[in-house]
């Protein structure tokens, strides 16, 4: 692999540029008629520029792409996260052209993508998934017979849904009328396929996910858990690993259902799979599996000092992994926090506009990954995202005050920000003892009710 | 400890900062004249004026400083390096006036302050030496005797010189009487102290020094070898851990006698041995003491997950050591590059100034400890360190491509830096072999002849 074409931006463009560099690996960045001023455009060997401003017509532009892929000589391809890393279509189109998708097969991702066949395909595989419907639900009759089964509260699904989207809760019949009807339509117009299913509506569960890595020769292991459950509307905001509240011979036994999930669809690269997991009762579920880097992977990479990204350019070239699962231990607690340009007290609004002054905080056991810049004009049209600010400790309360200091240091001027929000959580007695479910922020008022 | 005075200015300053404020301890910061718009004065919980501009009037006043450590109520002291650090008097005042001083005790200080005291200390305890003169010679014939004996050339040293400064070599008898005589007088100005001592003078040797750390409950371990031999007119510019060259079975005895050595002097808190080491012999001999924090600790944080500033500060409440020898193991390879302002293509002429853009090198396995930013001007009145970059790989190769990585996306607009200094040294193919002497250098022109 001589040179990457990098199908995204932001941080996580600036952080698989940062791996190529580091394995010699030259970079091909794309960017939209918004971007031109960004970080990874300056950083990549070279730029192009991909479409407009809207992602429909740059980020997501599979033929510009795939041309600017071709006529620099690329021979591989990596999609980040978002846009169109988890598009069996692309990933096909890529093959198609002699470019190497830096991810899963497009067979590999349907399976998980279509959220109802992923769900019978982890049944089949022996991995726990929430009680549901069996497939897509032919209709309302359909549907309210399965909620008279399964109980109510239930969560109708959007089969190509994915990331908070095209989900929605009914806790009465009548609710699961309109919500059928609602998410159907809504997914129709989102994601182009109206199907939904059923599953019973777990409330009061942490998400825990576990990160898989697998070669093209049939090796798979896992890299323990990242816990994510402080969420605001289905967003995470902050991850650690490990979690809080799992314990050992559990943390093995959802690593094994997630190597079985993963085998279950021959998968290979980095991938994670998410889990319900409810500590009353210390069971865990199938939720989805993201057949792509995440956001939140410098967790795992601080805990076992495996450089997900690297691993994923090896693993596309071939090779075989260097790990086998015992050479897997996890050290210490990280925890990251992801910094928005939103203001958290009016309610989250995005406030996107001109950086006057970065300076991200610096120092032993912290970790900045960003894409912006002092005198950076943040454009309105992606997402929020400024910076991840992740942290190492020995222990969780460690690594708790590490990213205290780490956030009082971090000057962003020019817009607001989620860093007082950061603060006021890590203050937050109920989130230093570590026990709380996915409903937390909003049951304690730290960010307000929907 | 619930307030800690830090009485030094620039990177160690914040450093010292950072991790007062993961331990929960307030800070109280000084500056000079020349200082007001520093950032240590911007992140500490108070700050206050210590003096003018030149250091001997400010960060050198020891009234003054001792004086603001009363009035705010500090309950300690951190001297950081340079300045007051290895000035025993002063660590006996602050003593006096029941601050406490984090280091050692003025004793320790003094017995490895006075390098010809220390050489004799390091023998009786038996840490080998270079053999040369039994304490300060007392003039010009004894000298010349003593020479005779050791052989050519010698190097002459003032007893309270360190640092790479009063140190003079004589390949000649003329040179010798020469240099004896310029020495002592130089070492009377600069250090109040005329005294100097001989030692045969090795050439082809590199520079590896044993981190060690104690408590004053009479616990001493090491944390392993730093190599510090890329060096340019005696100071240190890269610097790594573990060292290119040592075998197990040396570093254990090279550990073994730092040990000794510290509590030949009854040593408490952090502080580093440095050794003269030879290769082509295997054999190592005592150089000096640092009797502080050294410049360089983060590569060894980075390779053995402990943060020795929270160590100093632990050890200075009277805390026993967390960790026995056994449980210190070194992971990976970390690397640290000296970035100053200055011009590398003009022999290093100091370039002080306004830093127009300041964007430092983020993302994975990269740590960075400075204290400017975009605006801040340089003063010229002090060192001229702009940052320290400290990179860890699972190997010195990944290390290498992890620094070059991220000295290239490092930018610092206003001011010159020896970043292209660094980039050209890490592509030199000896470099990258690792087996080179102090001289390496000058005799492969990366820098000029002095």
């Amino acid at each position: 692999m001589k040179k990457v074409l990098i199908a995204n931006r932001g941080e996580i463009a600036v952080r698989i540029i940062r791996a190529c560099r580091e394995l010699n690996i030259e970079t091909v960045a794309i960017y939209s008629e918004g971007d031109r001023e960004a970080l990874h455009v300056q950083m990549a060997d070279e730029a192009y520029c991909v479409g407009p401003k809207l992602s429909k017509d740059s980020y997501l532009n599979m033929t510009n792409i795939i041309s600017i892929a071709k006529l620099t000589g690329c021979d591989a391809l990596h999609p980040g996260y978002g846009f169109l890393s988890e598009n069996a279509s692309f990933a096909e189109l890529c093959t198609e052209c002699n470019v190497k998708f830096i991810g899963p097969t497009a067979d590999s991702i349907s399976k998980m993508g279509t959220k109802d066949v992923a769900r019978e395909t982890m049944k089949a595989a022996g991995v726990p998934v929430v009680p549901g419907s069996q497939g897509i639900v032919s209709g309302i009759e359909e549907a309210k017979e399965i909620a008279n089964q399964i109980g109510y509260p239930v969560i109708i699904k959007a089969t190509a849904g994915g990331g908070g989207k095209g989900i929605r809760v009914a806790k009465t019949v009548e609710e699961l009328e309109k919500g059928i009807q609602i998410t159907q339509q809504e997914a129709q117009t989102a994601f182009g396929n109206p199907g939904v299913y059923l599953e019973r509506y777990i409330t009061d569960f942490r998400h825990v996910e576990i990160q898989v890595l697998a070669d093209e020769h049939g090796n798979t292991i896992h890299l323990g858990e990242r816990d994510c459950t402080i969420q605001r509307r289905l967003q995470k905001l902050v991850e650690e690993a490990p979690s809080p509240v799992l314990d050992e011979a559990t943390r093995a036994k959802m690593g094994e259902a997630a190597v079985k999930a993963a085998q279950a669809v021959d998968y290979w690269g980095a991938g994670t799979v998410e889990f319900i997991y409810e500590p009353q009762t210390n069971s865990f579920y199938f939720m989805e599996m993201n057949t792509r880097i995440q956001v939140e992977h410098p967790v795992t990479e601080f805990v076992t000092g495996i450089d997900l990204i690297k691993e994923q350019l090896k693993v596309a070239q071939g090779m075989k992994l260097e790990y086998k699962q015992e050479d897997v231990s996890l050290k210490g607690w990280s925890i990251e926090c992801r910094i928005n340009a939103e203001n958290p007290d009016k309610n989250f609004m995005p406030s996107p506009g001109k950086i006057i002054t970065y300076l991200p905080p610096g120092g032993p056991n912290v970790r900045v990954d960003s894409a912006v810049y002092s005198g950076y004009t943040i454009p309105p049209y992606y997402d929020s995202m400024i910076a991840k600010v992740i942290v190492h400790g020995k222990t969780r309360e460690e690594a708790i005050a590490i990213m205290k200091r780490a956030l009082e240091e971090f000057v962003v001027e020019g817009v607001y920000t989620t860093i007082p929000f950061h603060l006021k959580l890590l203050q937050n007695e109920i989130f230093v003892k570590g026990h709380y479910n996915t409903k937390f922020l909003e049951e304690h008022e730290l960010v307000t009710k929907r």
